[in-house]
């Protein structure tokens, strides 16, 4: 991560907002032509390397579910009026709808209605992968006038055998120490839930790619959430003890906190790095212990993966009302907290990078730190004139705790030093030979 | 502990106030007759199965005392008045007094008088067991006004050669393993301290006995306070290893609060069931690291058993004013709060009766639980339409500690869950397959 | 530590004063004849031993520098008058000065001298032991009233192959096992920082000579900062197993408040011993980490020798702003915080001294203590007459916690009592044979 790169310029807000408006009209879902539309339009940032599961294949405790496509979907009104149009927002159909194509009444309508009354200009966002059914979801304030009488309902959609697939892509490093990133791409017409996943991700292979070679391979995975991990997981079950730390990206788009969920393990390599990060950020943030439920953590941080993947967020899925409805539009997503976000994450890479197992060369004593060529320390005692700065107080605590045992992320930690500020300062230790790495 | 009972009807106010009606009056000391009386009492609600030790015996460091009985007691003023009445209240008398019957003049006896002057008009309880003593036990406003002459003090007492018993009685369980419930009945007429502890140690036993066959085998200790404990200690010693979890059970009264005094080990099983039901409880209270004063527990906690016996509390002993007085009588002690009392002891050994260590059937990735016949997840992915509940959490929590190493009540301590509530879901857990006991 | 000594009778304030007057003027340096004139003064009140180094030898990273010795240094103004004069405050000096003696302009001038803009009255103290130059310190105010022109500087000084000295000294005890108590001696004119830790060290000589003998040996060590200890670690490098504890003494003169630099070990004999007394002495007090920077706990605490040395000061060095000026002057120091500093250290001498791991007779139960002959406990049970009193609280808290593996410092510290207000109570549990030494 040697190479200086104007992280500006690779990451315009324009790029950005172009990307969202192709992802943004697509309906995808766990399969499906939309899925694989958008792994496409992402193509344009970053390597997309597929990976196809058939219909009915076992993946751990789950099952490859058919194949759905859509063409079209709507409700007619008993005057004739198409009340309902999946082509204006495809919110309007519960994701994994059978096909359907008949009149009812109203009140067998409303049985296949989902709305949100405290929010109702909201269409909600809803789906049943597992259940075979069909459904609609329409704002509260169109249903509540819903009158009587005969309704149309058409669904255009097939669920047949075919295929999932989600993209894994590798950038390789120095070592086969693995970091892994993982985001889903599952949802349709929403914004922050989840476009900010693949769109920040994308942009830190594209970063990372500028920027290589690193010291550790880097992966890249867009699955349909939790099946998609799920099957991860299971074709490369003999393979994780690779994945040395990760993060899941979701809800990176909107809010100025940050929002650290950590690993099962709580205080794994990304649990460290990322709240080196963040806890000296001078932002407001929220440390989480783990909770079982989420997005694909619950897969990685089963019991028996256990693996170091945590998530660094901004405001989290349950604490903003707009999640998982069309509220949560191209208006609610801050291209600003975007792109905020993409540098928390390259931060707390780069934490993971410049890390290593200090030795001082000094272990009797302390260094006469005046006679080094690169320079480290003063030469003249004037206390009273320079008081004692942090460069020199940040040099001392390391030096002081270089026996070889511990990182330096554990030391920064410790000290309460954001270590990516030290880059010079470690260079120029281990320039001087004060310290190696072991 | 399956059968459902009426806990209300089992434990009826009634009863206990019939109980404290017939207890109260009697003059108890750590040997004699009014010990063995009140065992009997006792016995309307439970089995009572005496063990005796002779005078002189050794146990542990102690010698069990010479057996003390005393028919009556009383002062006569120089004007002819009974001016101290044993038969009126018999803390009037030091505890343990050697037989006297003479006069002597104010001086004298102002020396073998105890009083309170903060409570001018409380009667102080006190003993003499291991130093051959005589006194008497008096208001301060009486005192205070004790004219000069000649008195006339009489003890009708004996001090001889005789036993010490305790109550020593098991349920049987299906386990060898014992949990101990232990409390002392060697206080004359006081209500709160101590008659409250046998008192729910006897209906504990009438709601075990009811709603048996349980896993762990009940053991109920009926003593005189430290010398009774001693001797049972002293005869178990070699049977203790069976006891996993245990109580003394006093001060359980008088107090809104739930004061919890934690065993010596400080984490043992004992503590983890108690603090799993007081912390989740919505009441006010006070959690004490062990201290080598109060009760039986000093005997059970010595350094050489260190038992995992802890005690329930409503207000401690130090903390009210009544303790050891008269004025600890039957308008001191609550009925109500007796009741609650019970409840929560009977919470705790639910508690502990309900935990095991879960081992989840899918350690790898999450388990797909919308496929389980017993209902455990929802079906359709509609967030937004109902919320994420907490018995969904609860099961996921516990999916993803189950790892067959950490028990229920970890768990449930360290995710904030009120085990006993978790009944129907553990069963639930354990019906679907989805977790085994290990 | 048995003998009853007169502490304000061997340490009073007129010898301490006395002390201050003849160390005060004297210019020191980490060489010459300031450092060793001021070692003679201090020989008054113990025992000094000189340990030399040759100029040029190596001690762990650092070489023995030059000898410098001074005589006369002054300034002589344009208008003939001498404006800067050694004689009057030797701090006008920058230390280890090279000689000079030349007509210089205002300008050239100026960069040789050092001021303090925000205390324009104050005479900066600087030294450039490793870097040959020469300079002078003056008051900010003088320096801004400094005239055009021509000024004459003058320093009498040397620097010459010689030798650097330090005091080795010890007050054998009956174990090797070794208490370091060690401080520096190399400032010139300034009174808090550094003559109160000399002073202090030298007191504490006289009164563990006086009381002896001790349980543990004494080691007084006074140095040149850093290089001197740098100096004495590298000579006697295989022999510091025996230090179980030590302290580093220094700013012990000024400030109310304690403030206790923790060892890097962080919960040492050093540390337990020092907190147990600081915490409880009703004194406001600090407690820091340790921090690789400050004075000779740099070299002490380094990561292979890793030390148990702590430090117990009054105000910080860097939290009061005549720190390293001549604003630290004898009206600075105060000589009765030096003798409450010097009773603290006492203190937590003594506290060392009266550890050890205790076990209890009985470990089955609790010993009957009224059977003592030593009194341990009462022989009534009368709690509500006179209540357990904190003499048998710590006397039943030491007894059960007992078991021949802990401390009594851990005891102390967990149970919060203050050790050597134990005394007493630890002589009657030994001679009552209640407790044995393990």
């Amino acid at each position: 991560m040697k190479k200086k790169i104007d992280l500006n310029n690779l990451i315009s807000g324009k790029n950005i907002r172009k990307l969202i408006d192709k992802l943004y009209p697509i309906c995808r879902s766990i399969t499906g032509k939309g899925f694989k539309d958008s792994l496409k339009i992402l193509k344009e940032n970053m390597d997309i390397k597929m990976v196809k599961f058939r219909t009915g294949t076992k993946v751990l405790d789950w099952t490859i579910p058919k194949e759905w496509n859509i063409k079209d979907a709507f409700i007619i009104d008993p005057s004739g009026k198409k009340i309902v149009d999946f082509k204006k927002n495809n919110l309007h159909i519960v994701n994994y709808s059978m096909p359907i194509n008949k009149r009812i009444s109203l009140a067998e309508l409303k049985k296949k209605i989902f709305t949100l009354p405290k929010l109702p200009n909201a269409i909600p966002y809803i789906a049943s992968y597992y259940k075979k059914d069909w459904g609609f979801c329409i704002e509260y304030k169109k249903y509540k006038n819903l009158k009587k009488g005969n309704y149309k309902v058409f669904i255009d959609s097939t669920l047949k055998n075919g295929e999932l697939v989600y993209s894994d892509t590798k950038i390789p490093g120095k070592s086969k120490k693995e970091i892994l990133l993982s985001t889903y791409l599952c949802h349709p017409q929403m914004a922050n839930h989840e476009l900010g996943g693949p769109i920040v991700l994308s942009m830190l292979y594209k970063i990372l790619k500028t920027t290589g070679p690193h010291k550790y391979t880097y992966r890249f995975l867009i699955c349909p959430e939790n099946i998609g991990s799920a099957a991860f997981l299971h074709k490369n079950k003999k393979k994780l003890k690779n994945i040395i730390a990760g993060y899941v990206i979701n809800c990176v788009g909107h809010g100025s906190e940050i929002t650290y969920k950590k690993s099962r393990i709580s205080d794994s390599l990304s649990d460290k790095a990322a709240l080196n990060v963040i806890k000296n950020s001078g932002k407001k943030f929220i440390i989480e212990d783990f909770y079982p439920w989420g997005s694909d953590e619950k897969q990685f941080c089963s019991p028996g993966f256990n693996l170091p993947i945590g998530l660094i967020m901004r405001t989290r899925f349950d604490k903003f009302k707009e999640y998982h409805t069309s509220l949560d539009n191209k208006n609610f997503i801050s291209i600003k907290t975007l792109i905020d976000s993409i540098k928390i994450y390259y931060q707390v890479l780069k934490t993971i990078e410049i890390d290593f197992k200090p030795l001082g060369k000094i272990q009797y004593g302390t260094p006469q730190l005046s006679r080094s060529k690169v320079p480290l320390y003063r030469t003249t005692m004037n206390w009273k004139i320079k008081k004692i700065d942090s460069r020199i107080k940040n040099i001392l605590q390391i030096l002081n705790l270089a026996d070889g045992k511990k990182s330096l992320i554990d030391i920064a930690n410790k000290k309460k030093i954001k270590l990516i500020n030290q880059e010079n300062l470690i260079d120029d230790l281990l320039k001087s030979g004060y310290v190696t790495k072991k």
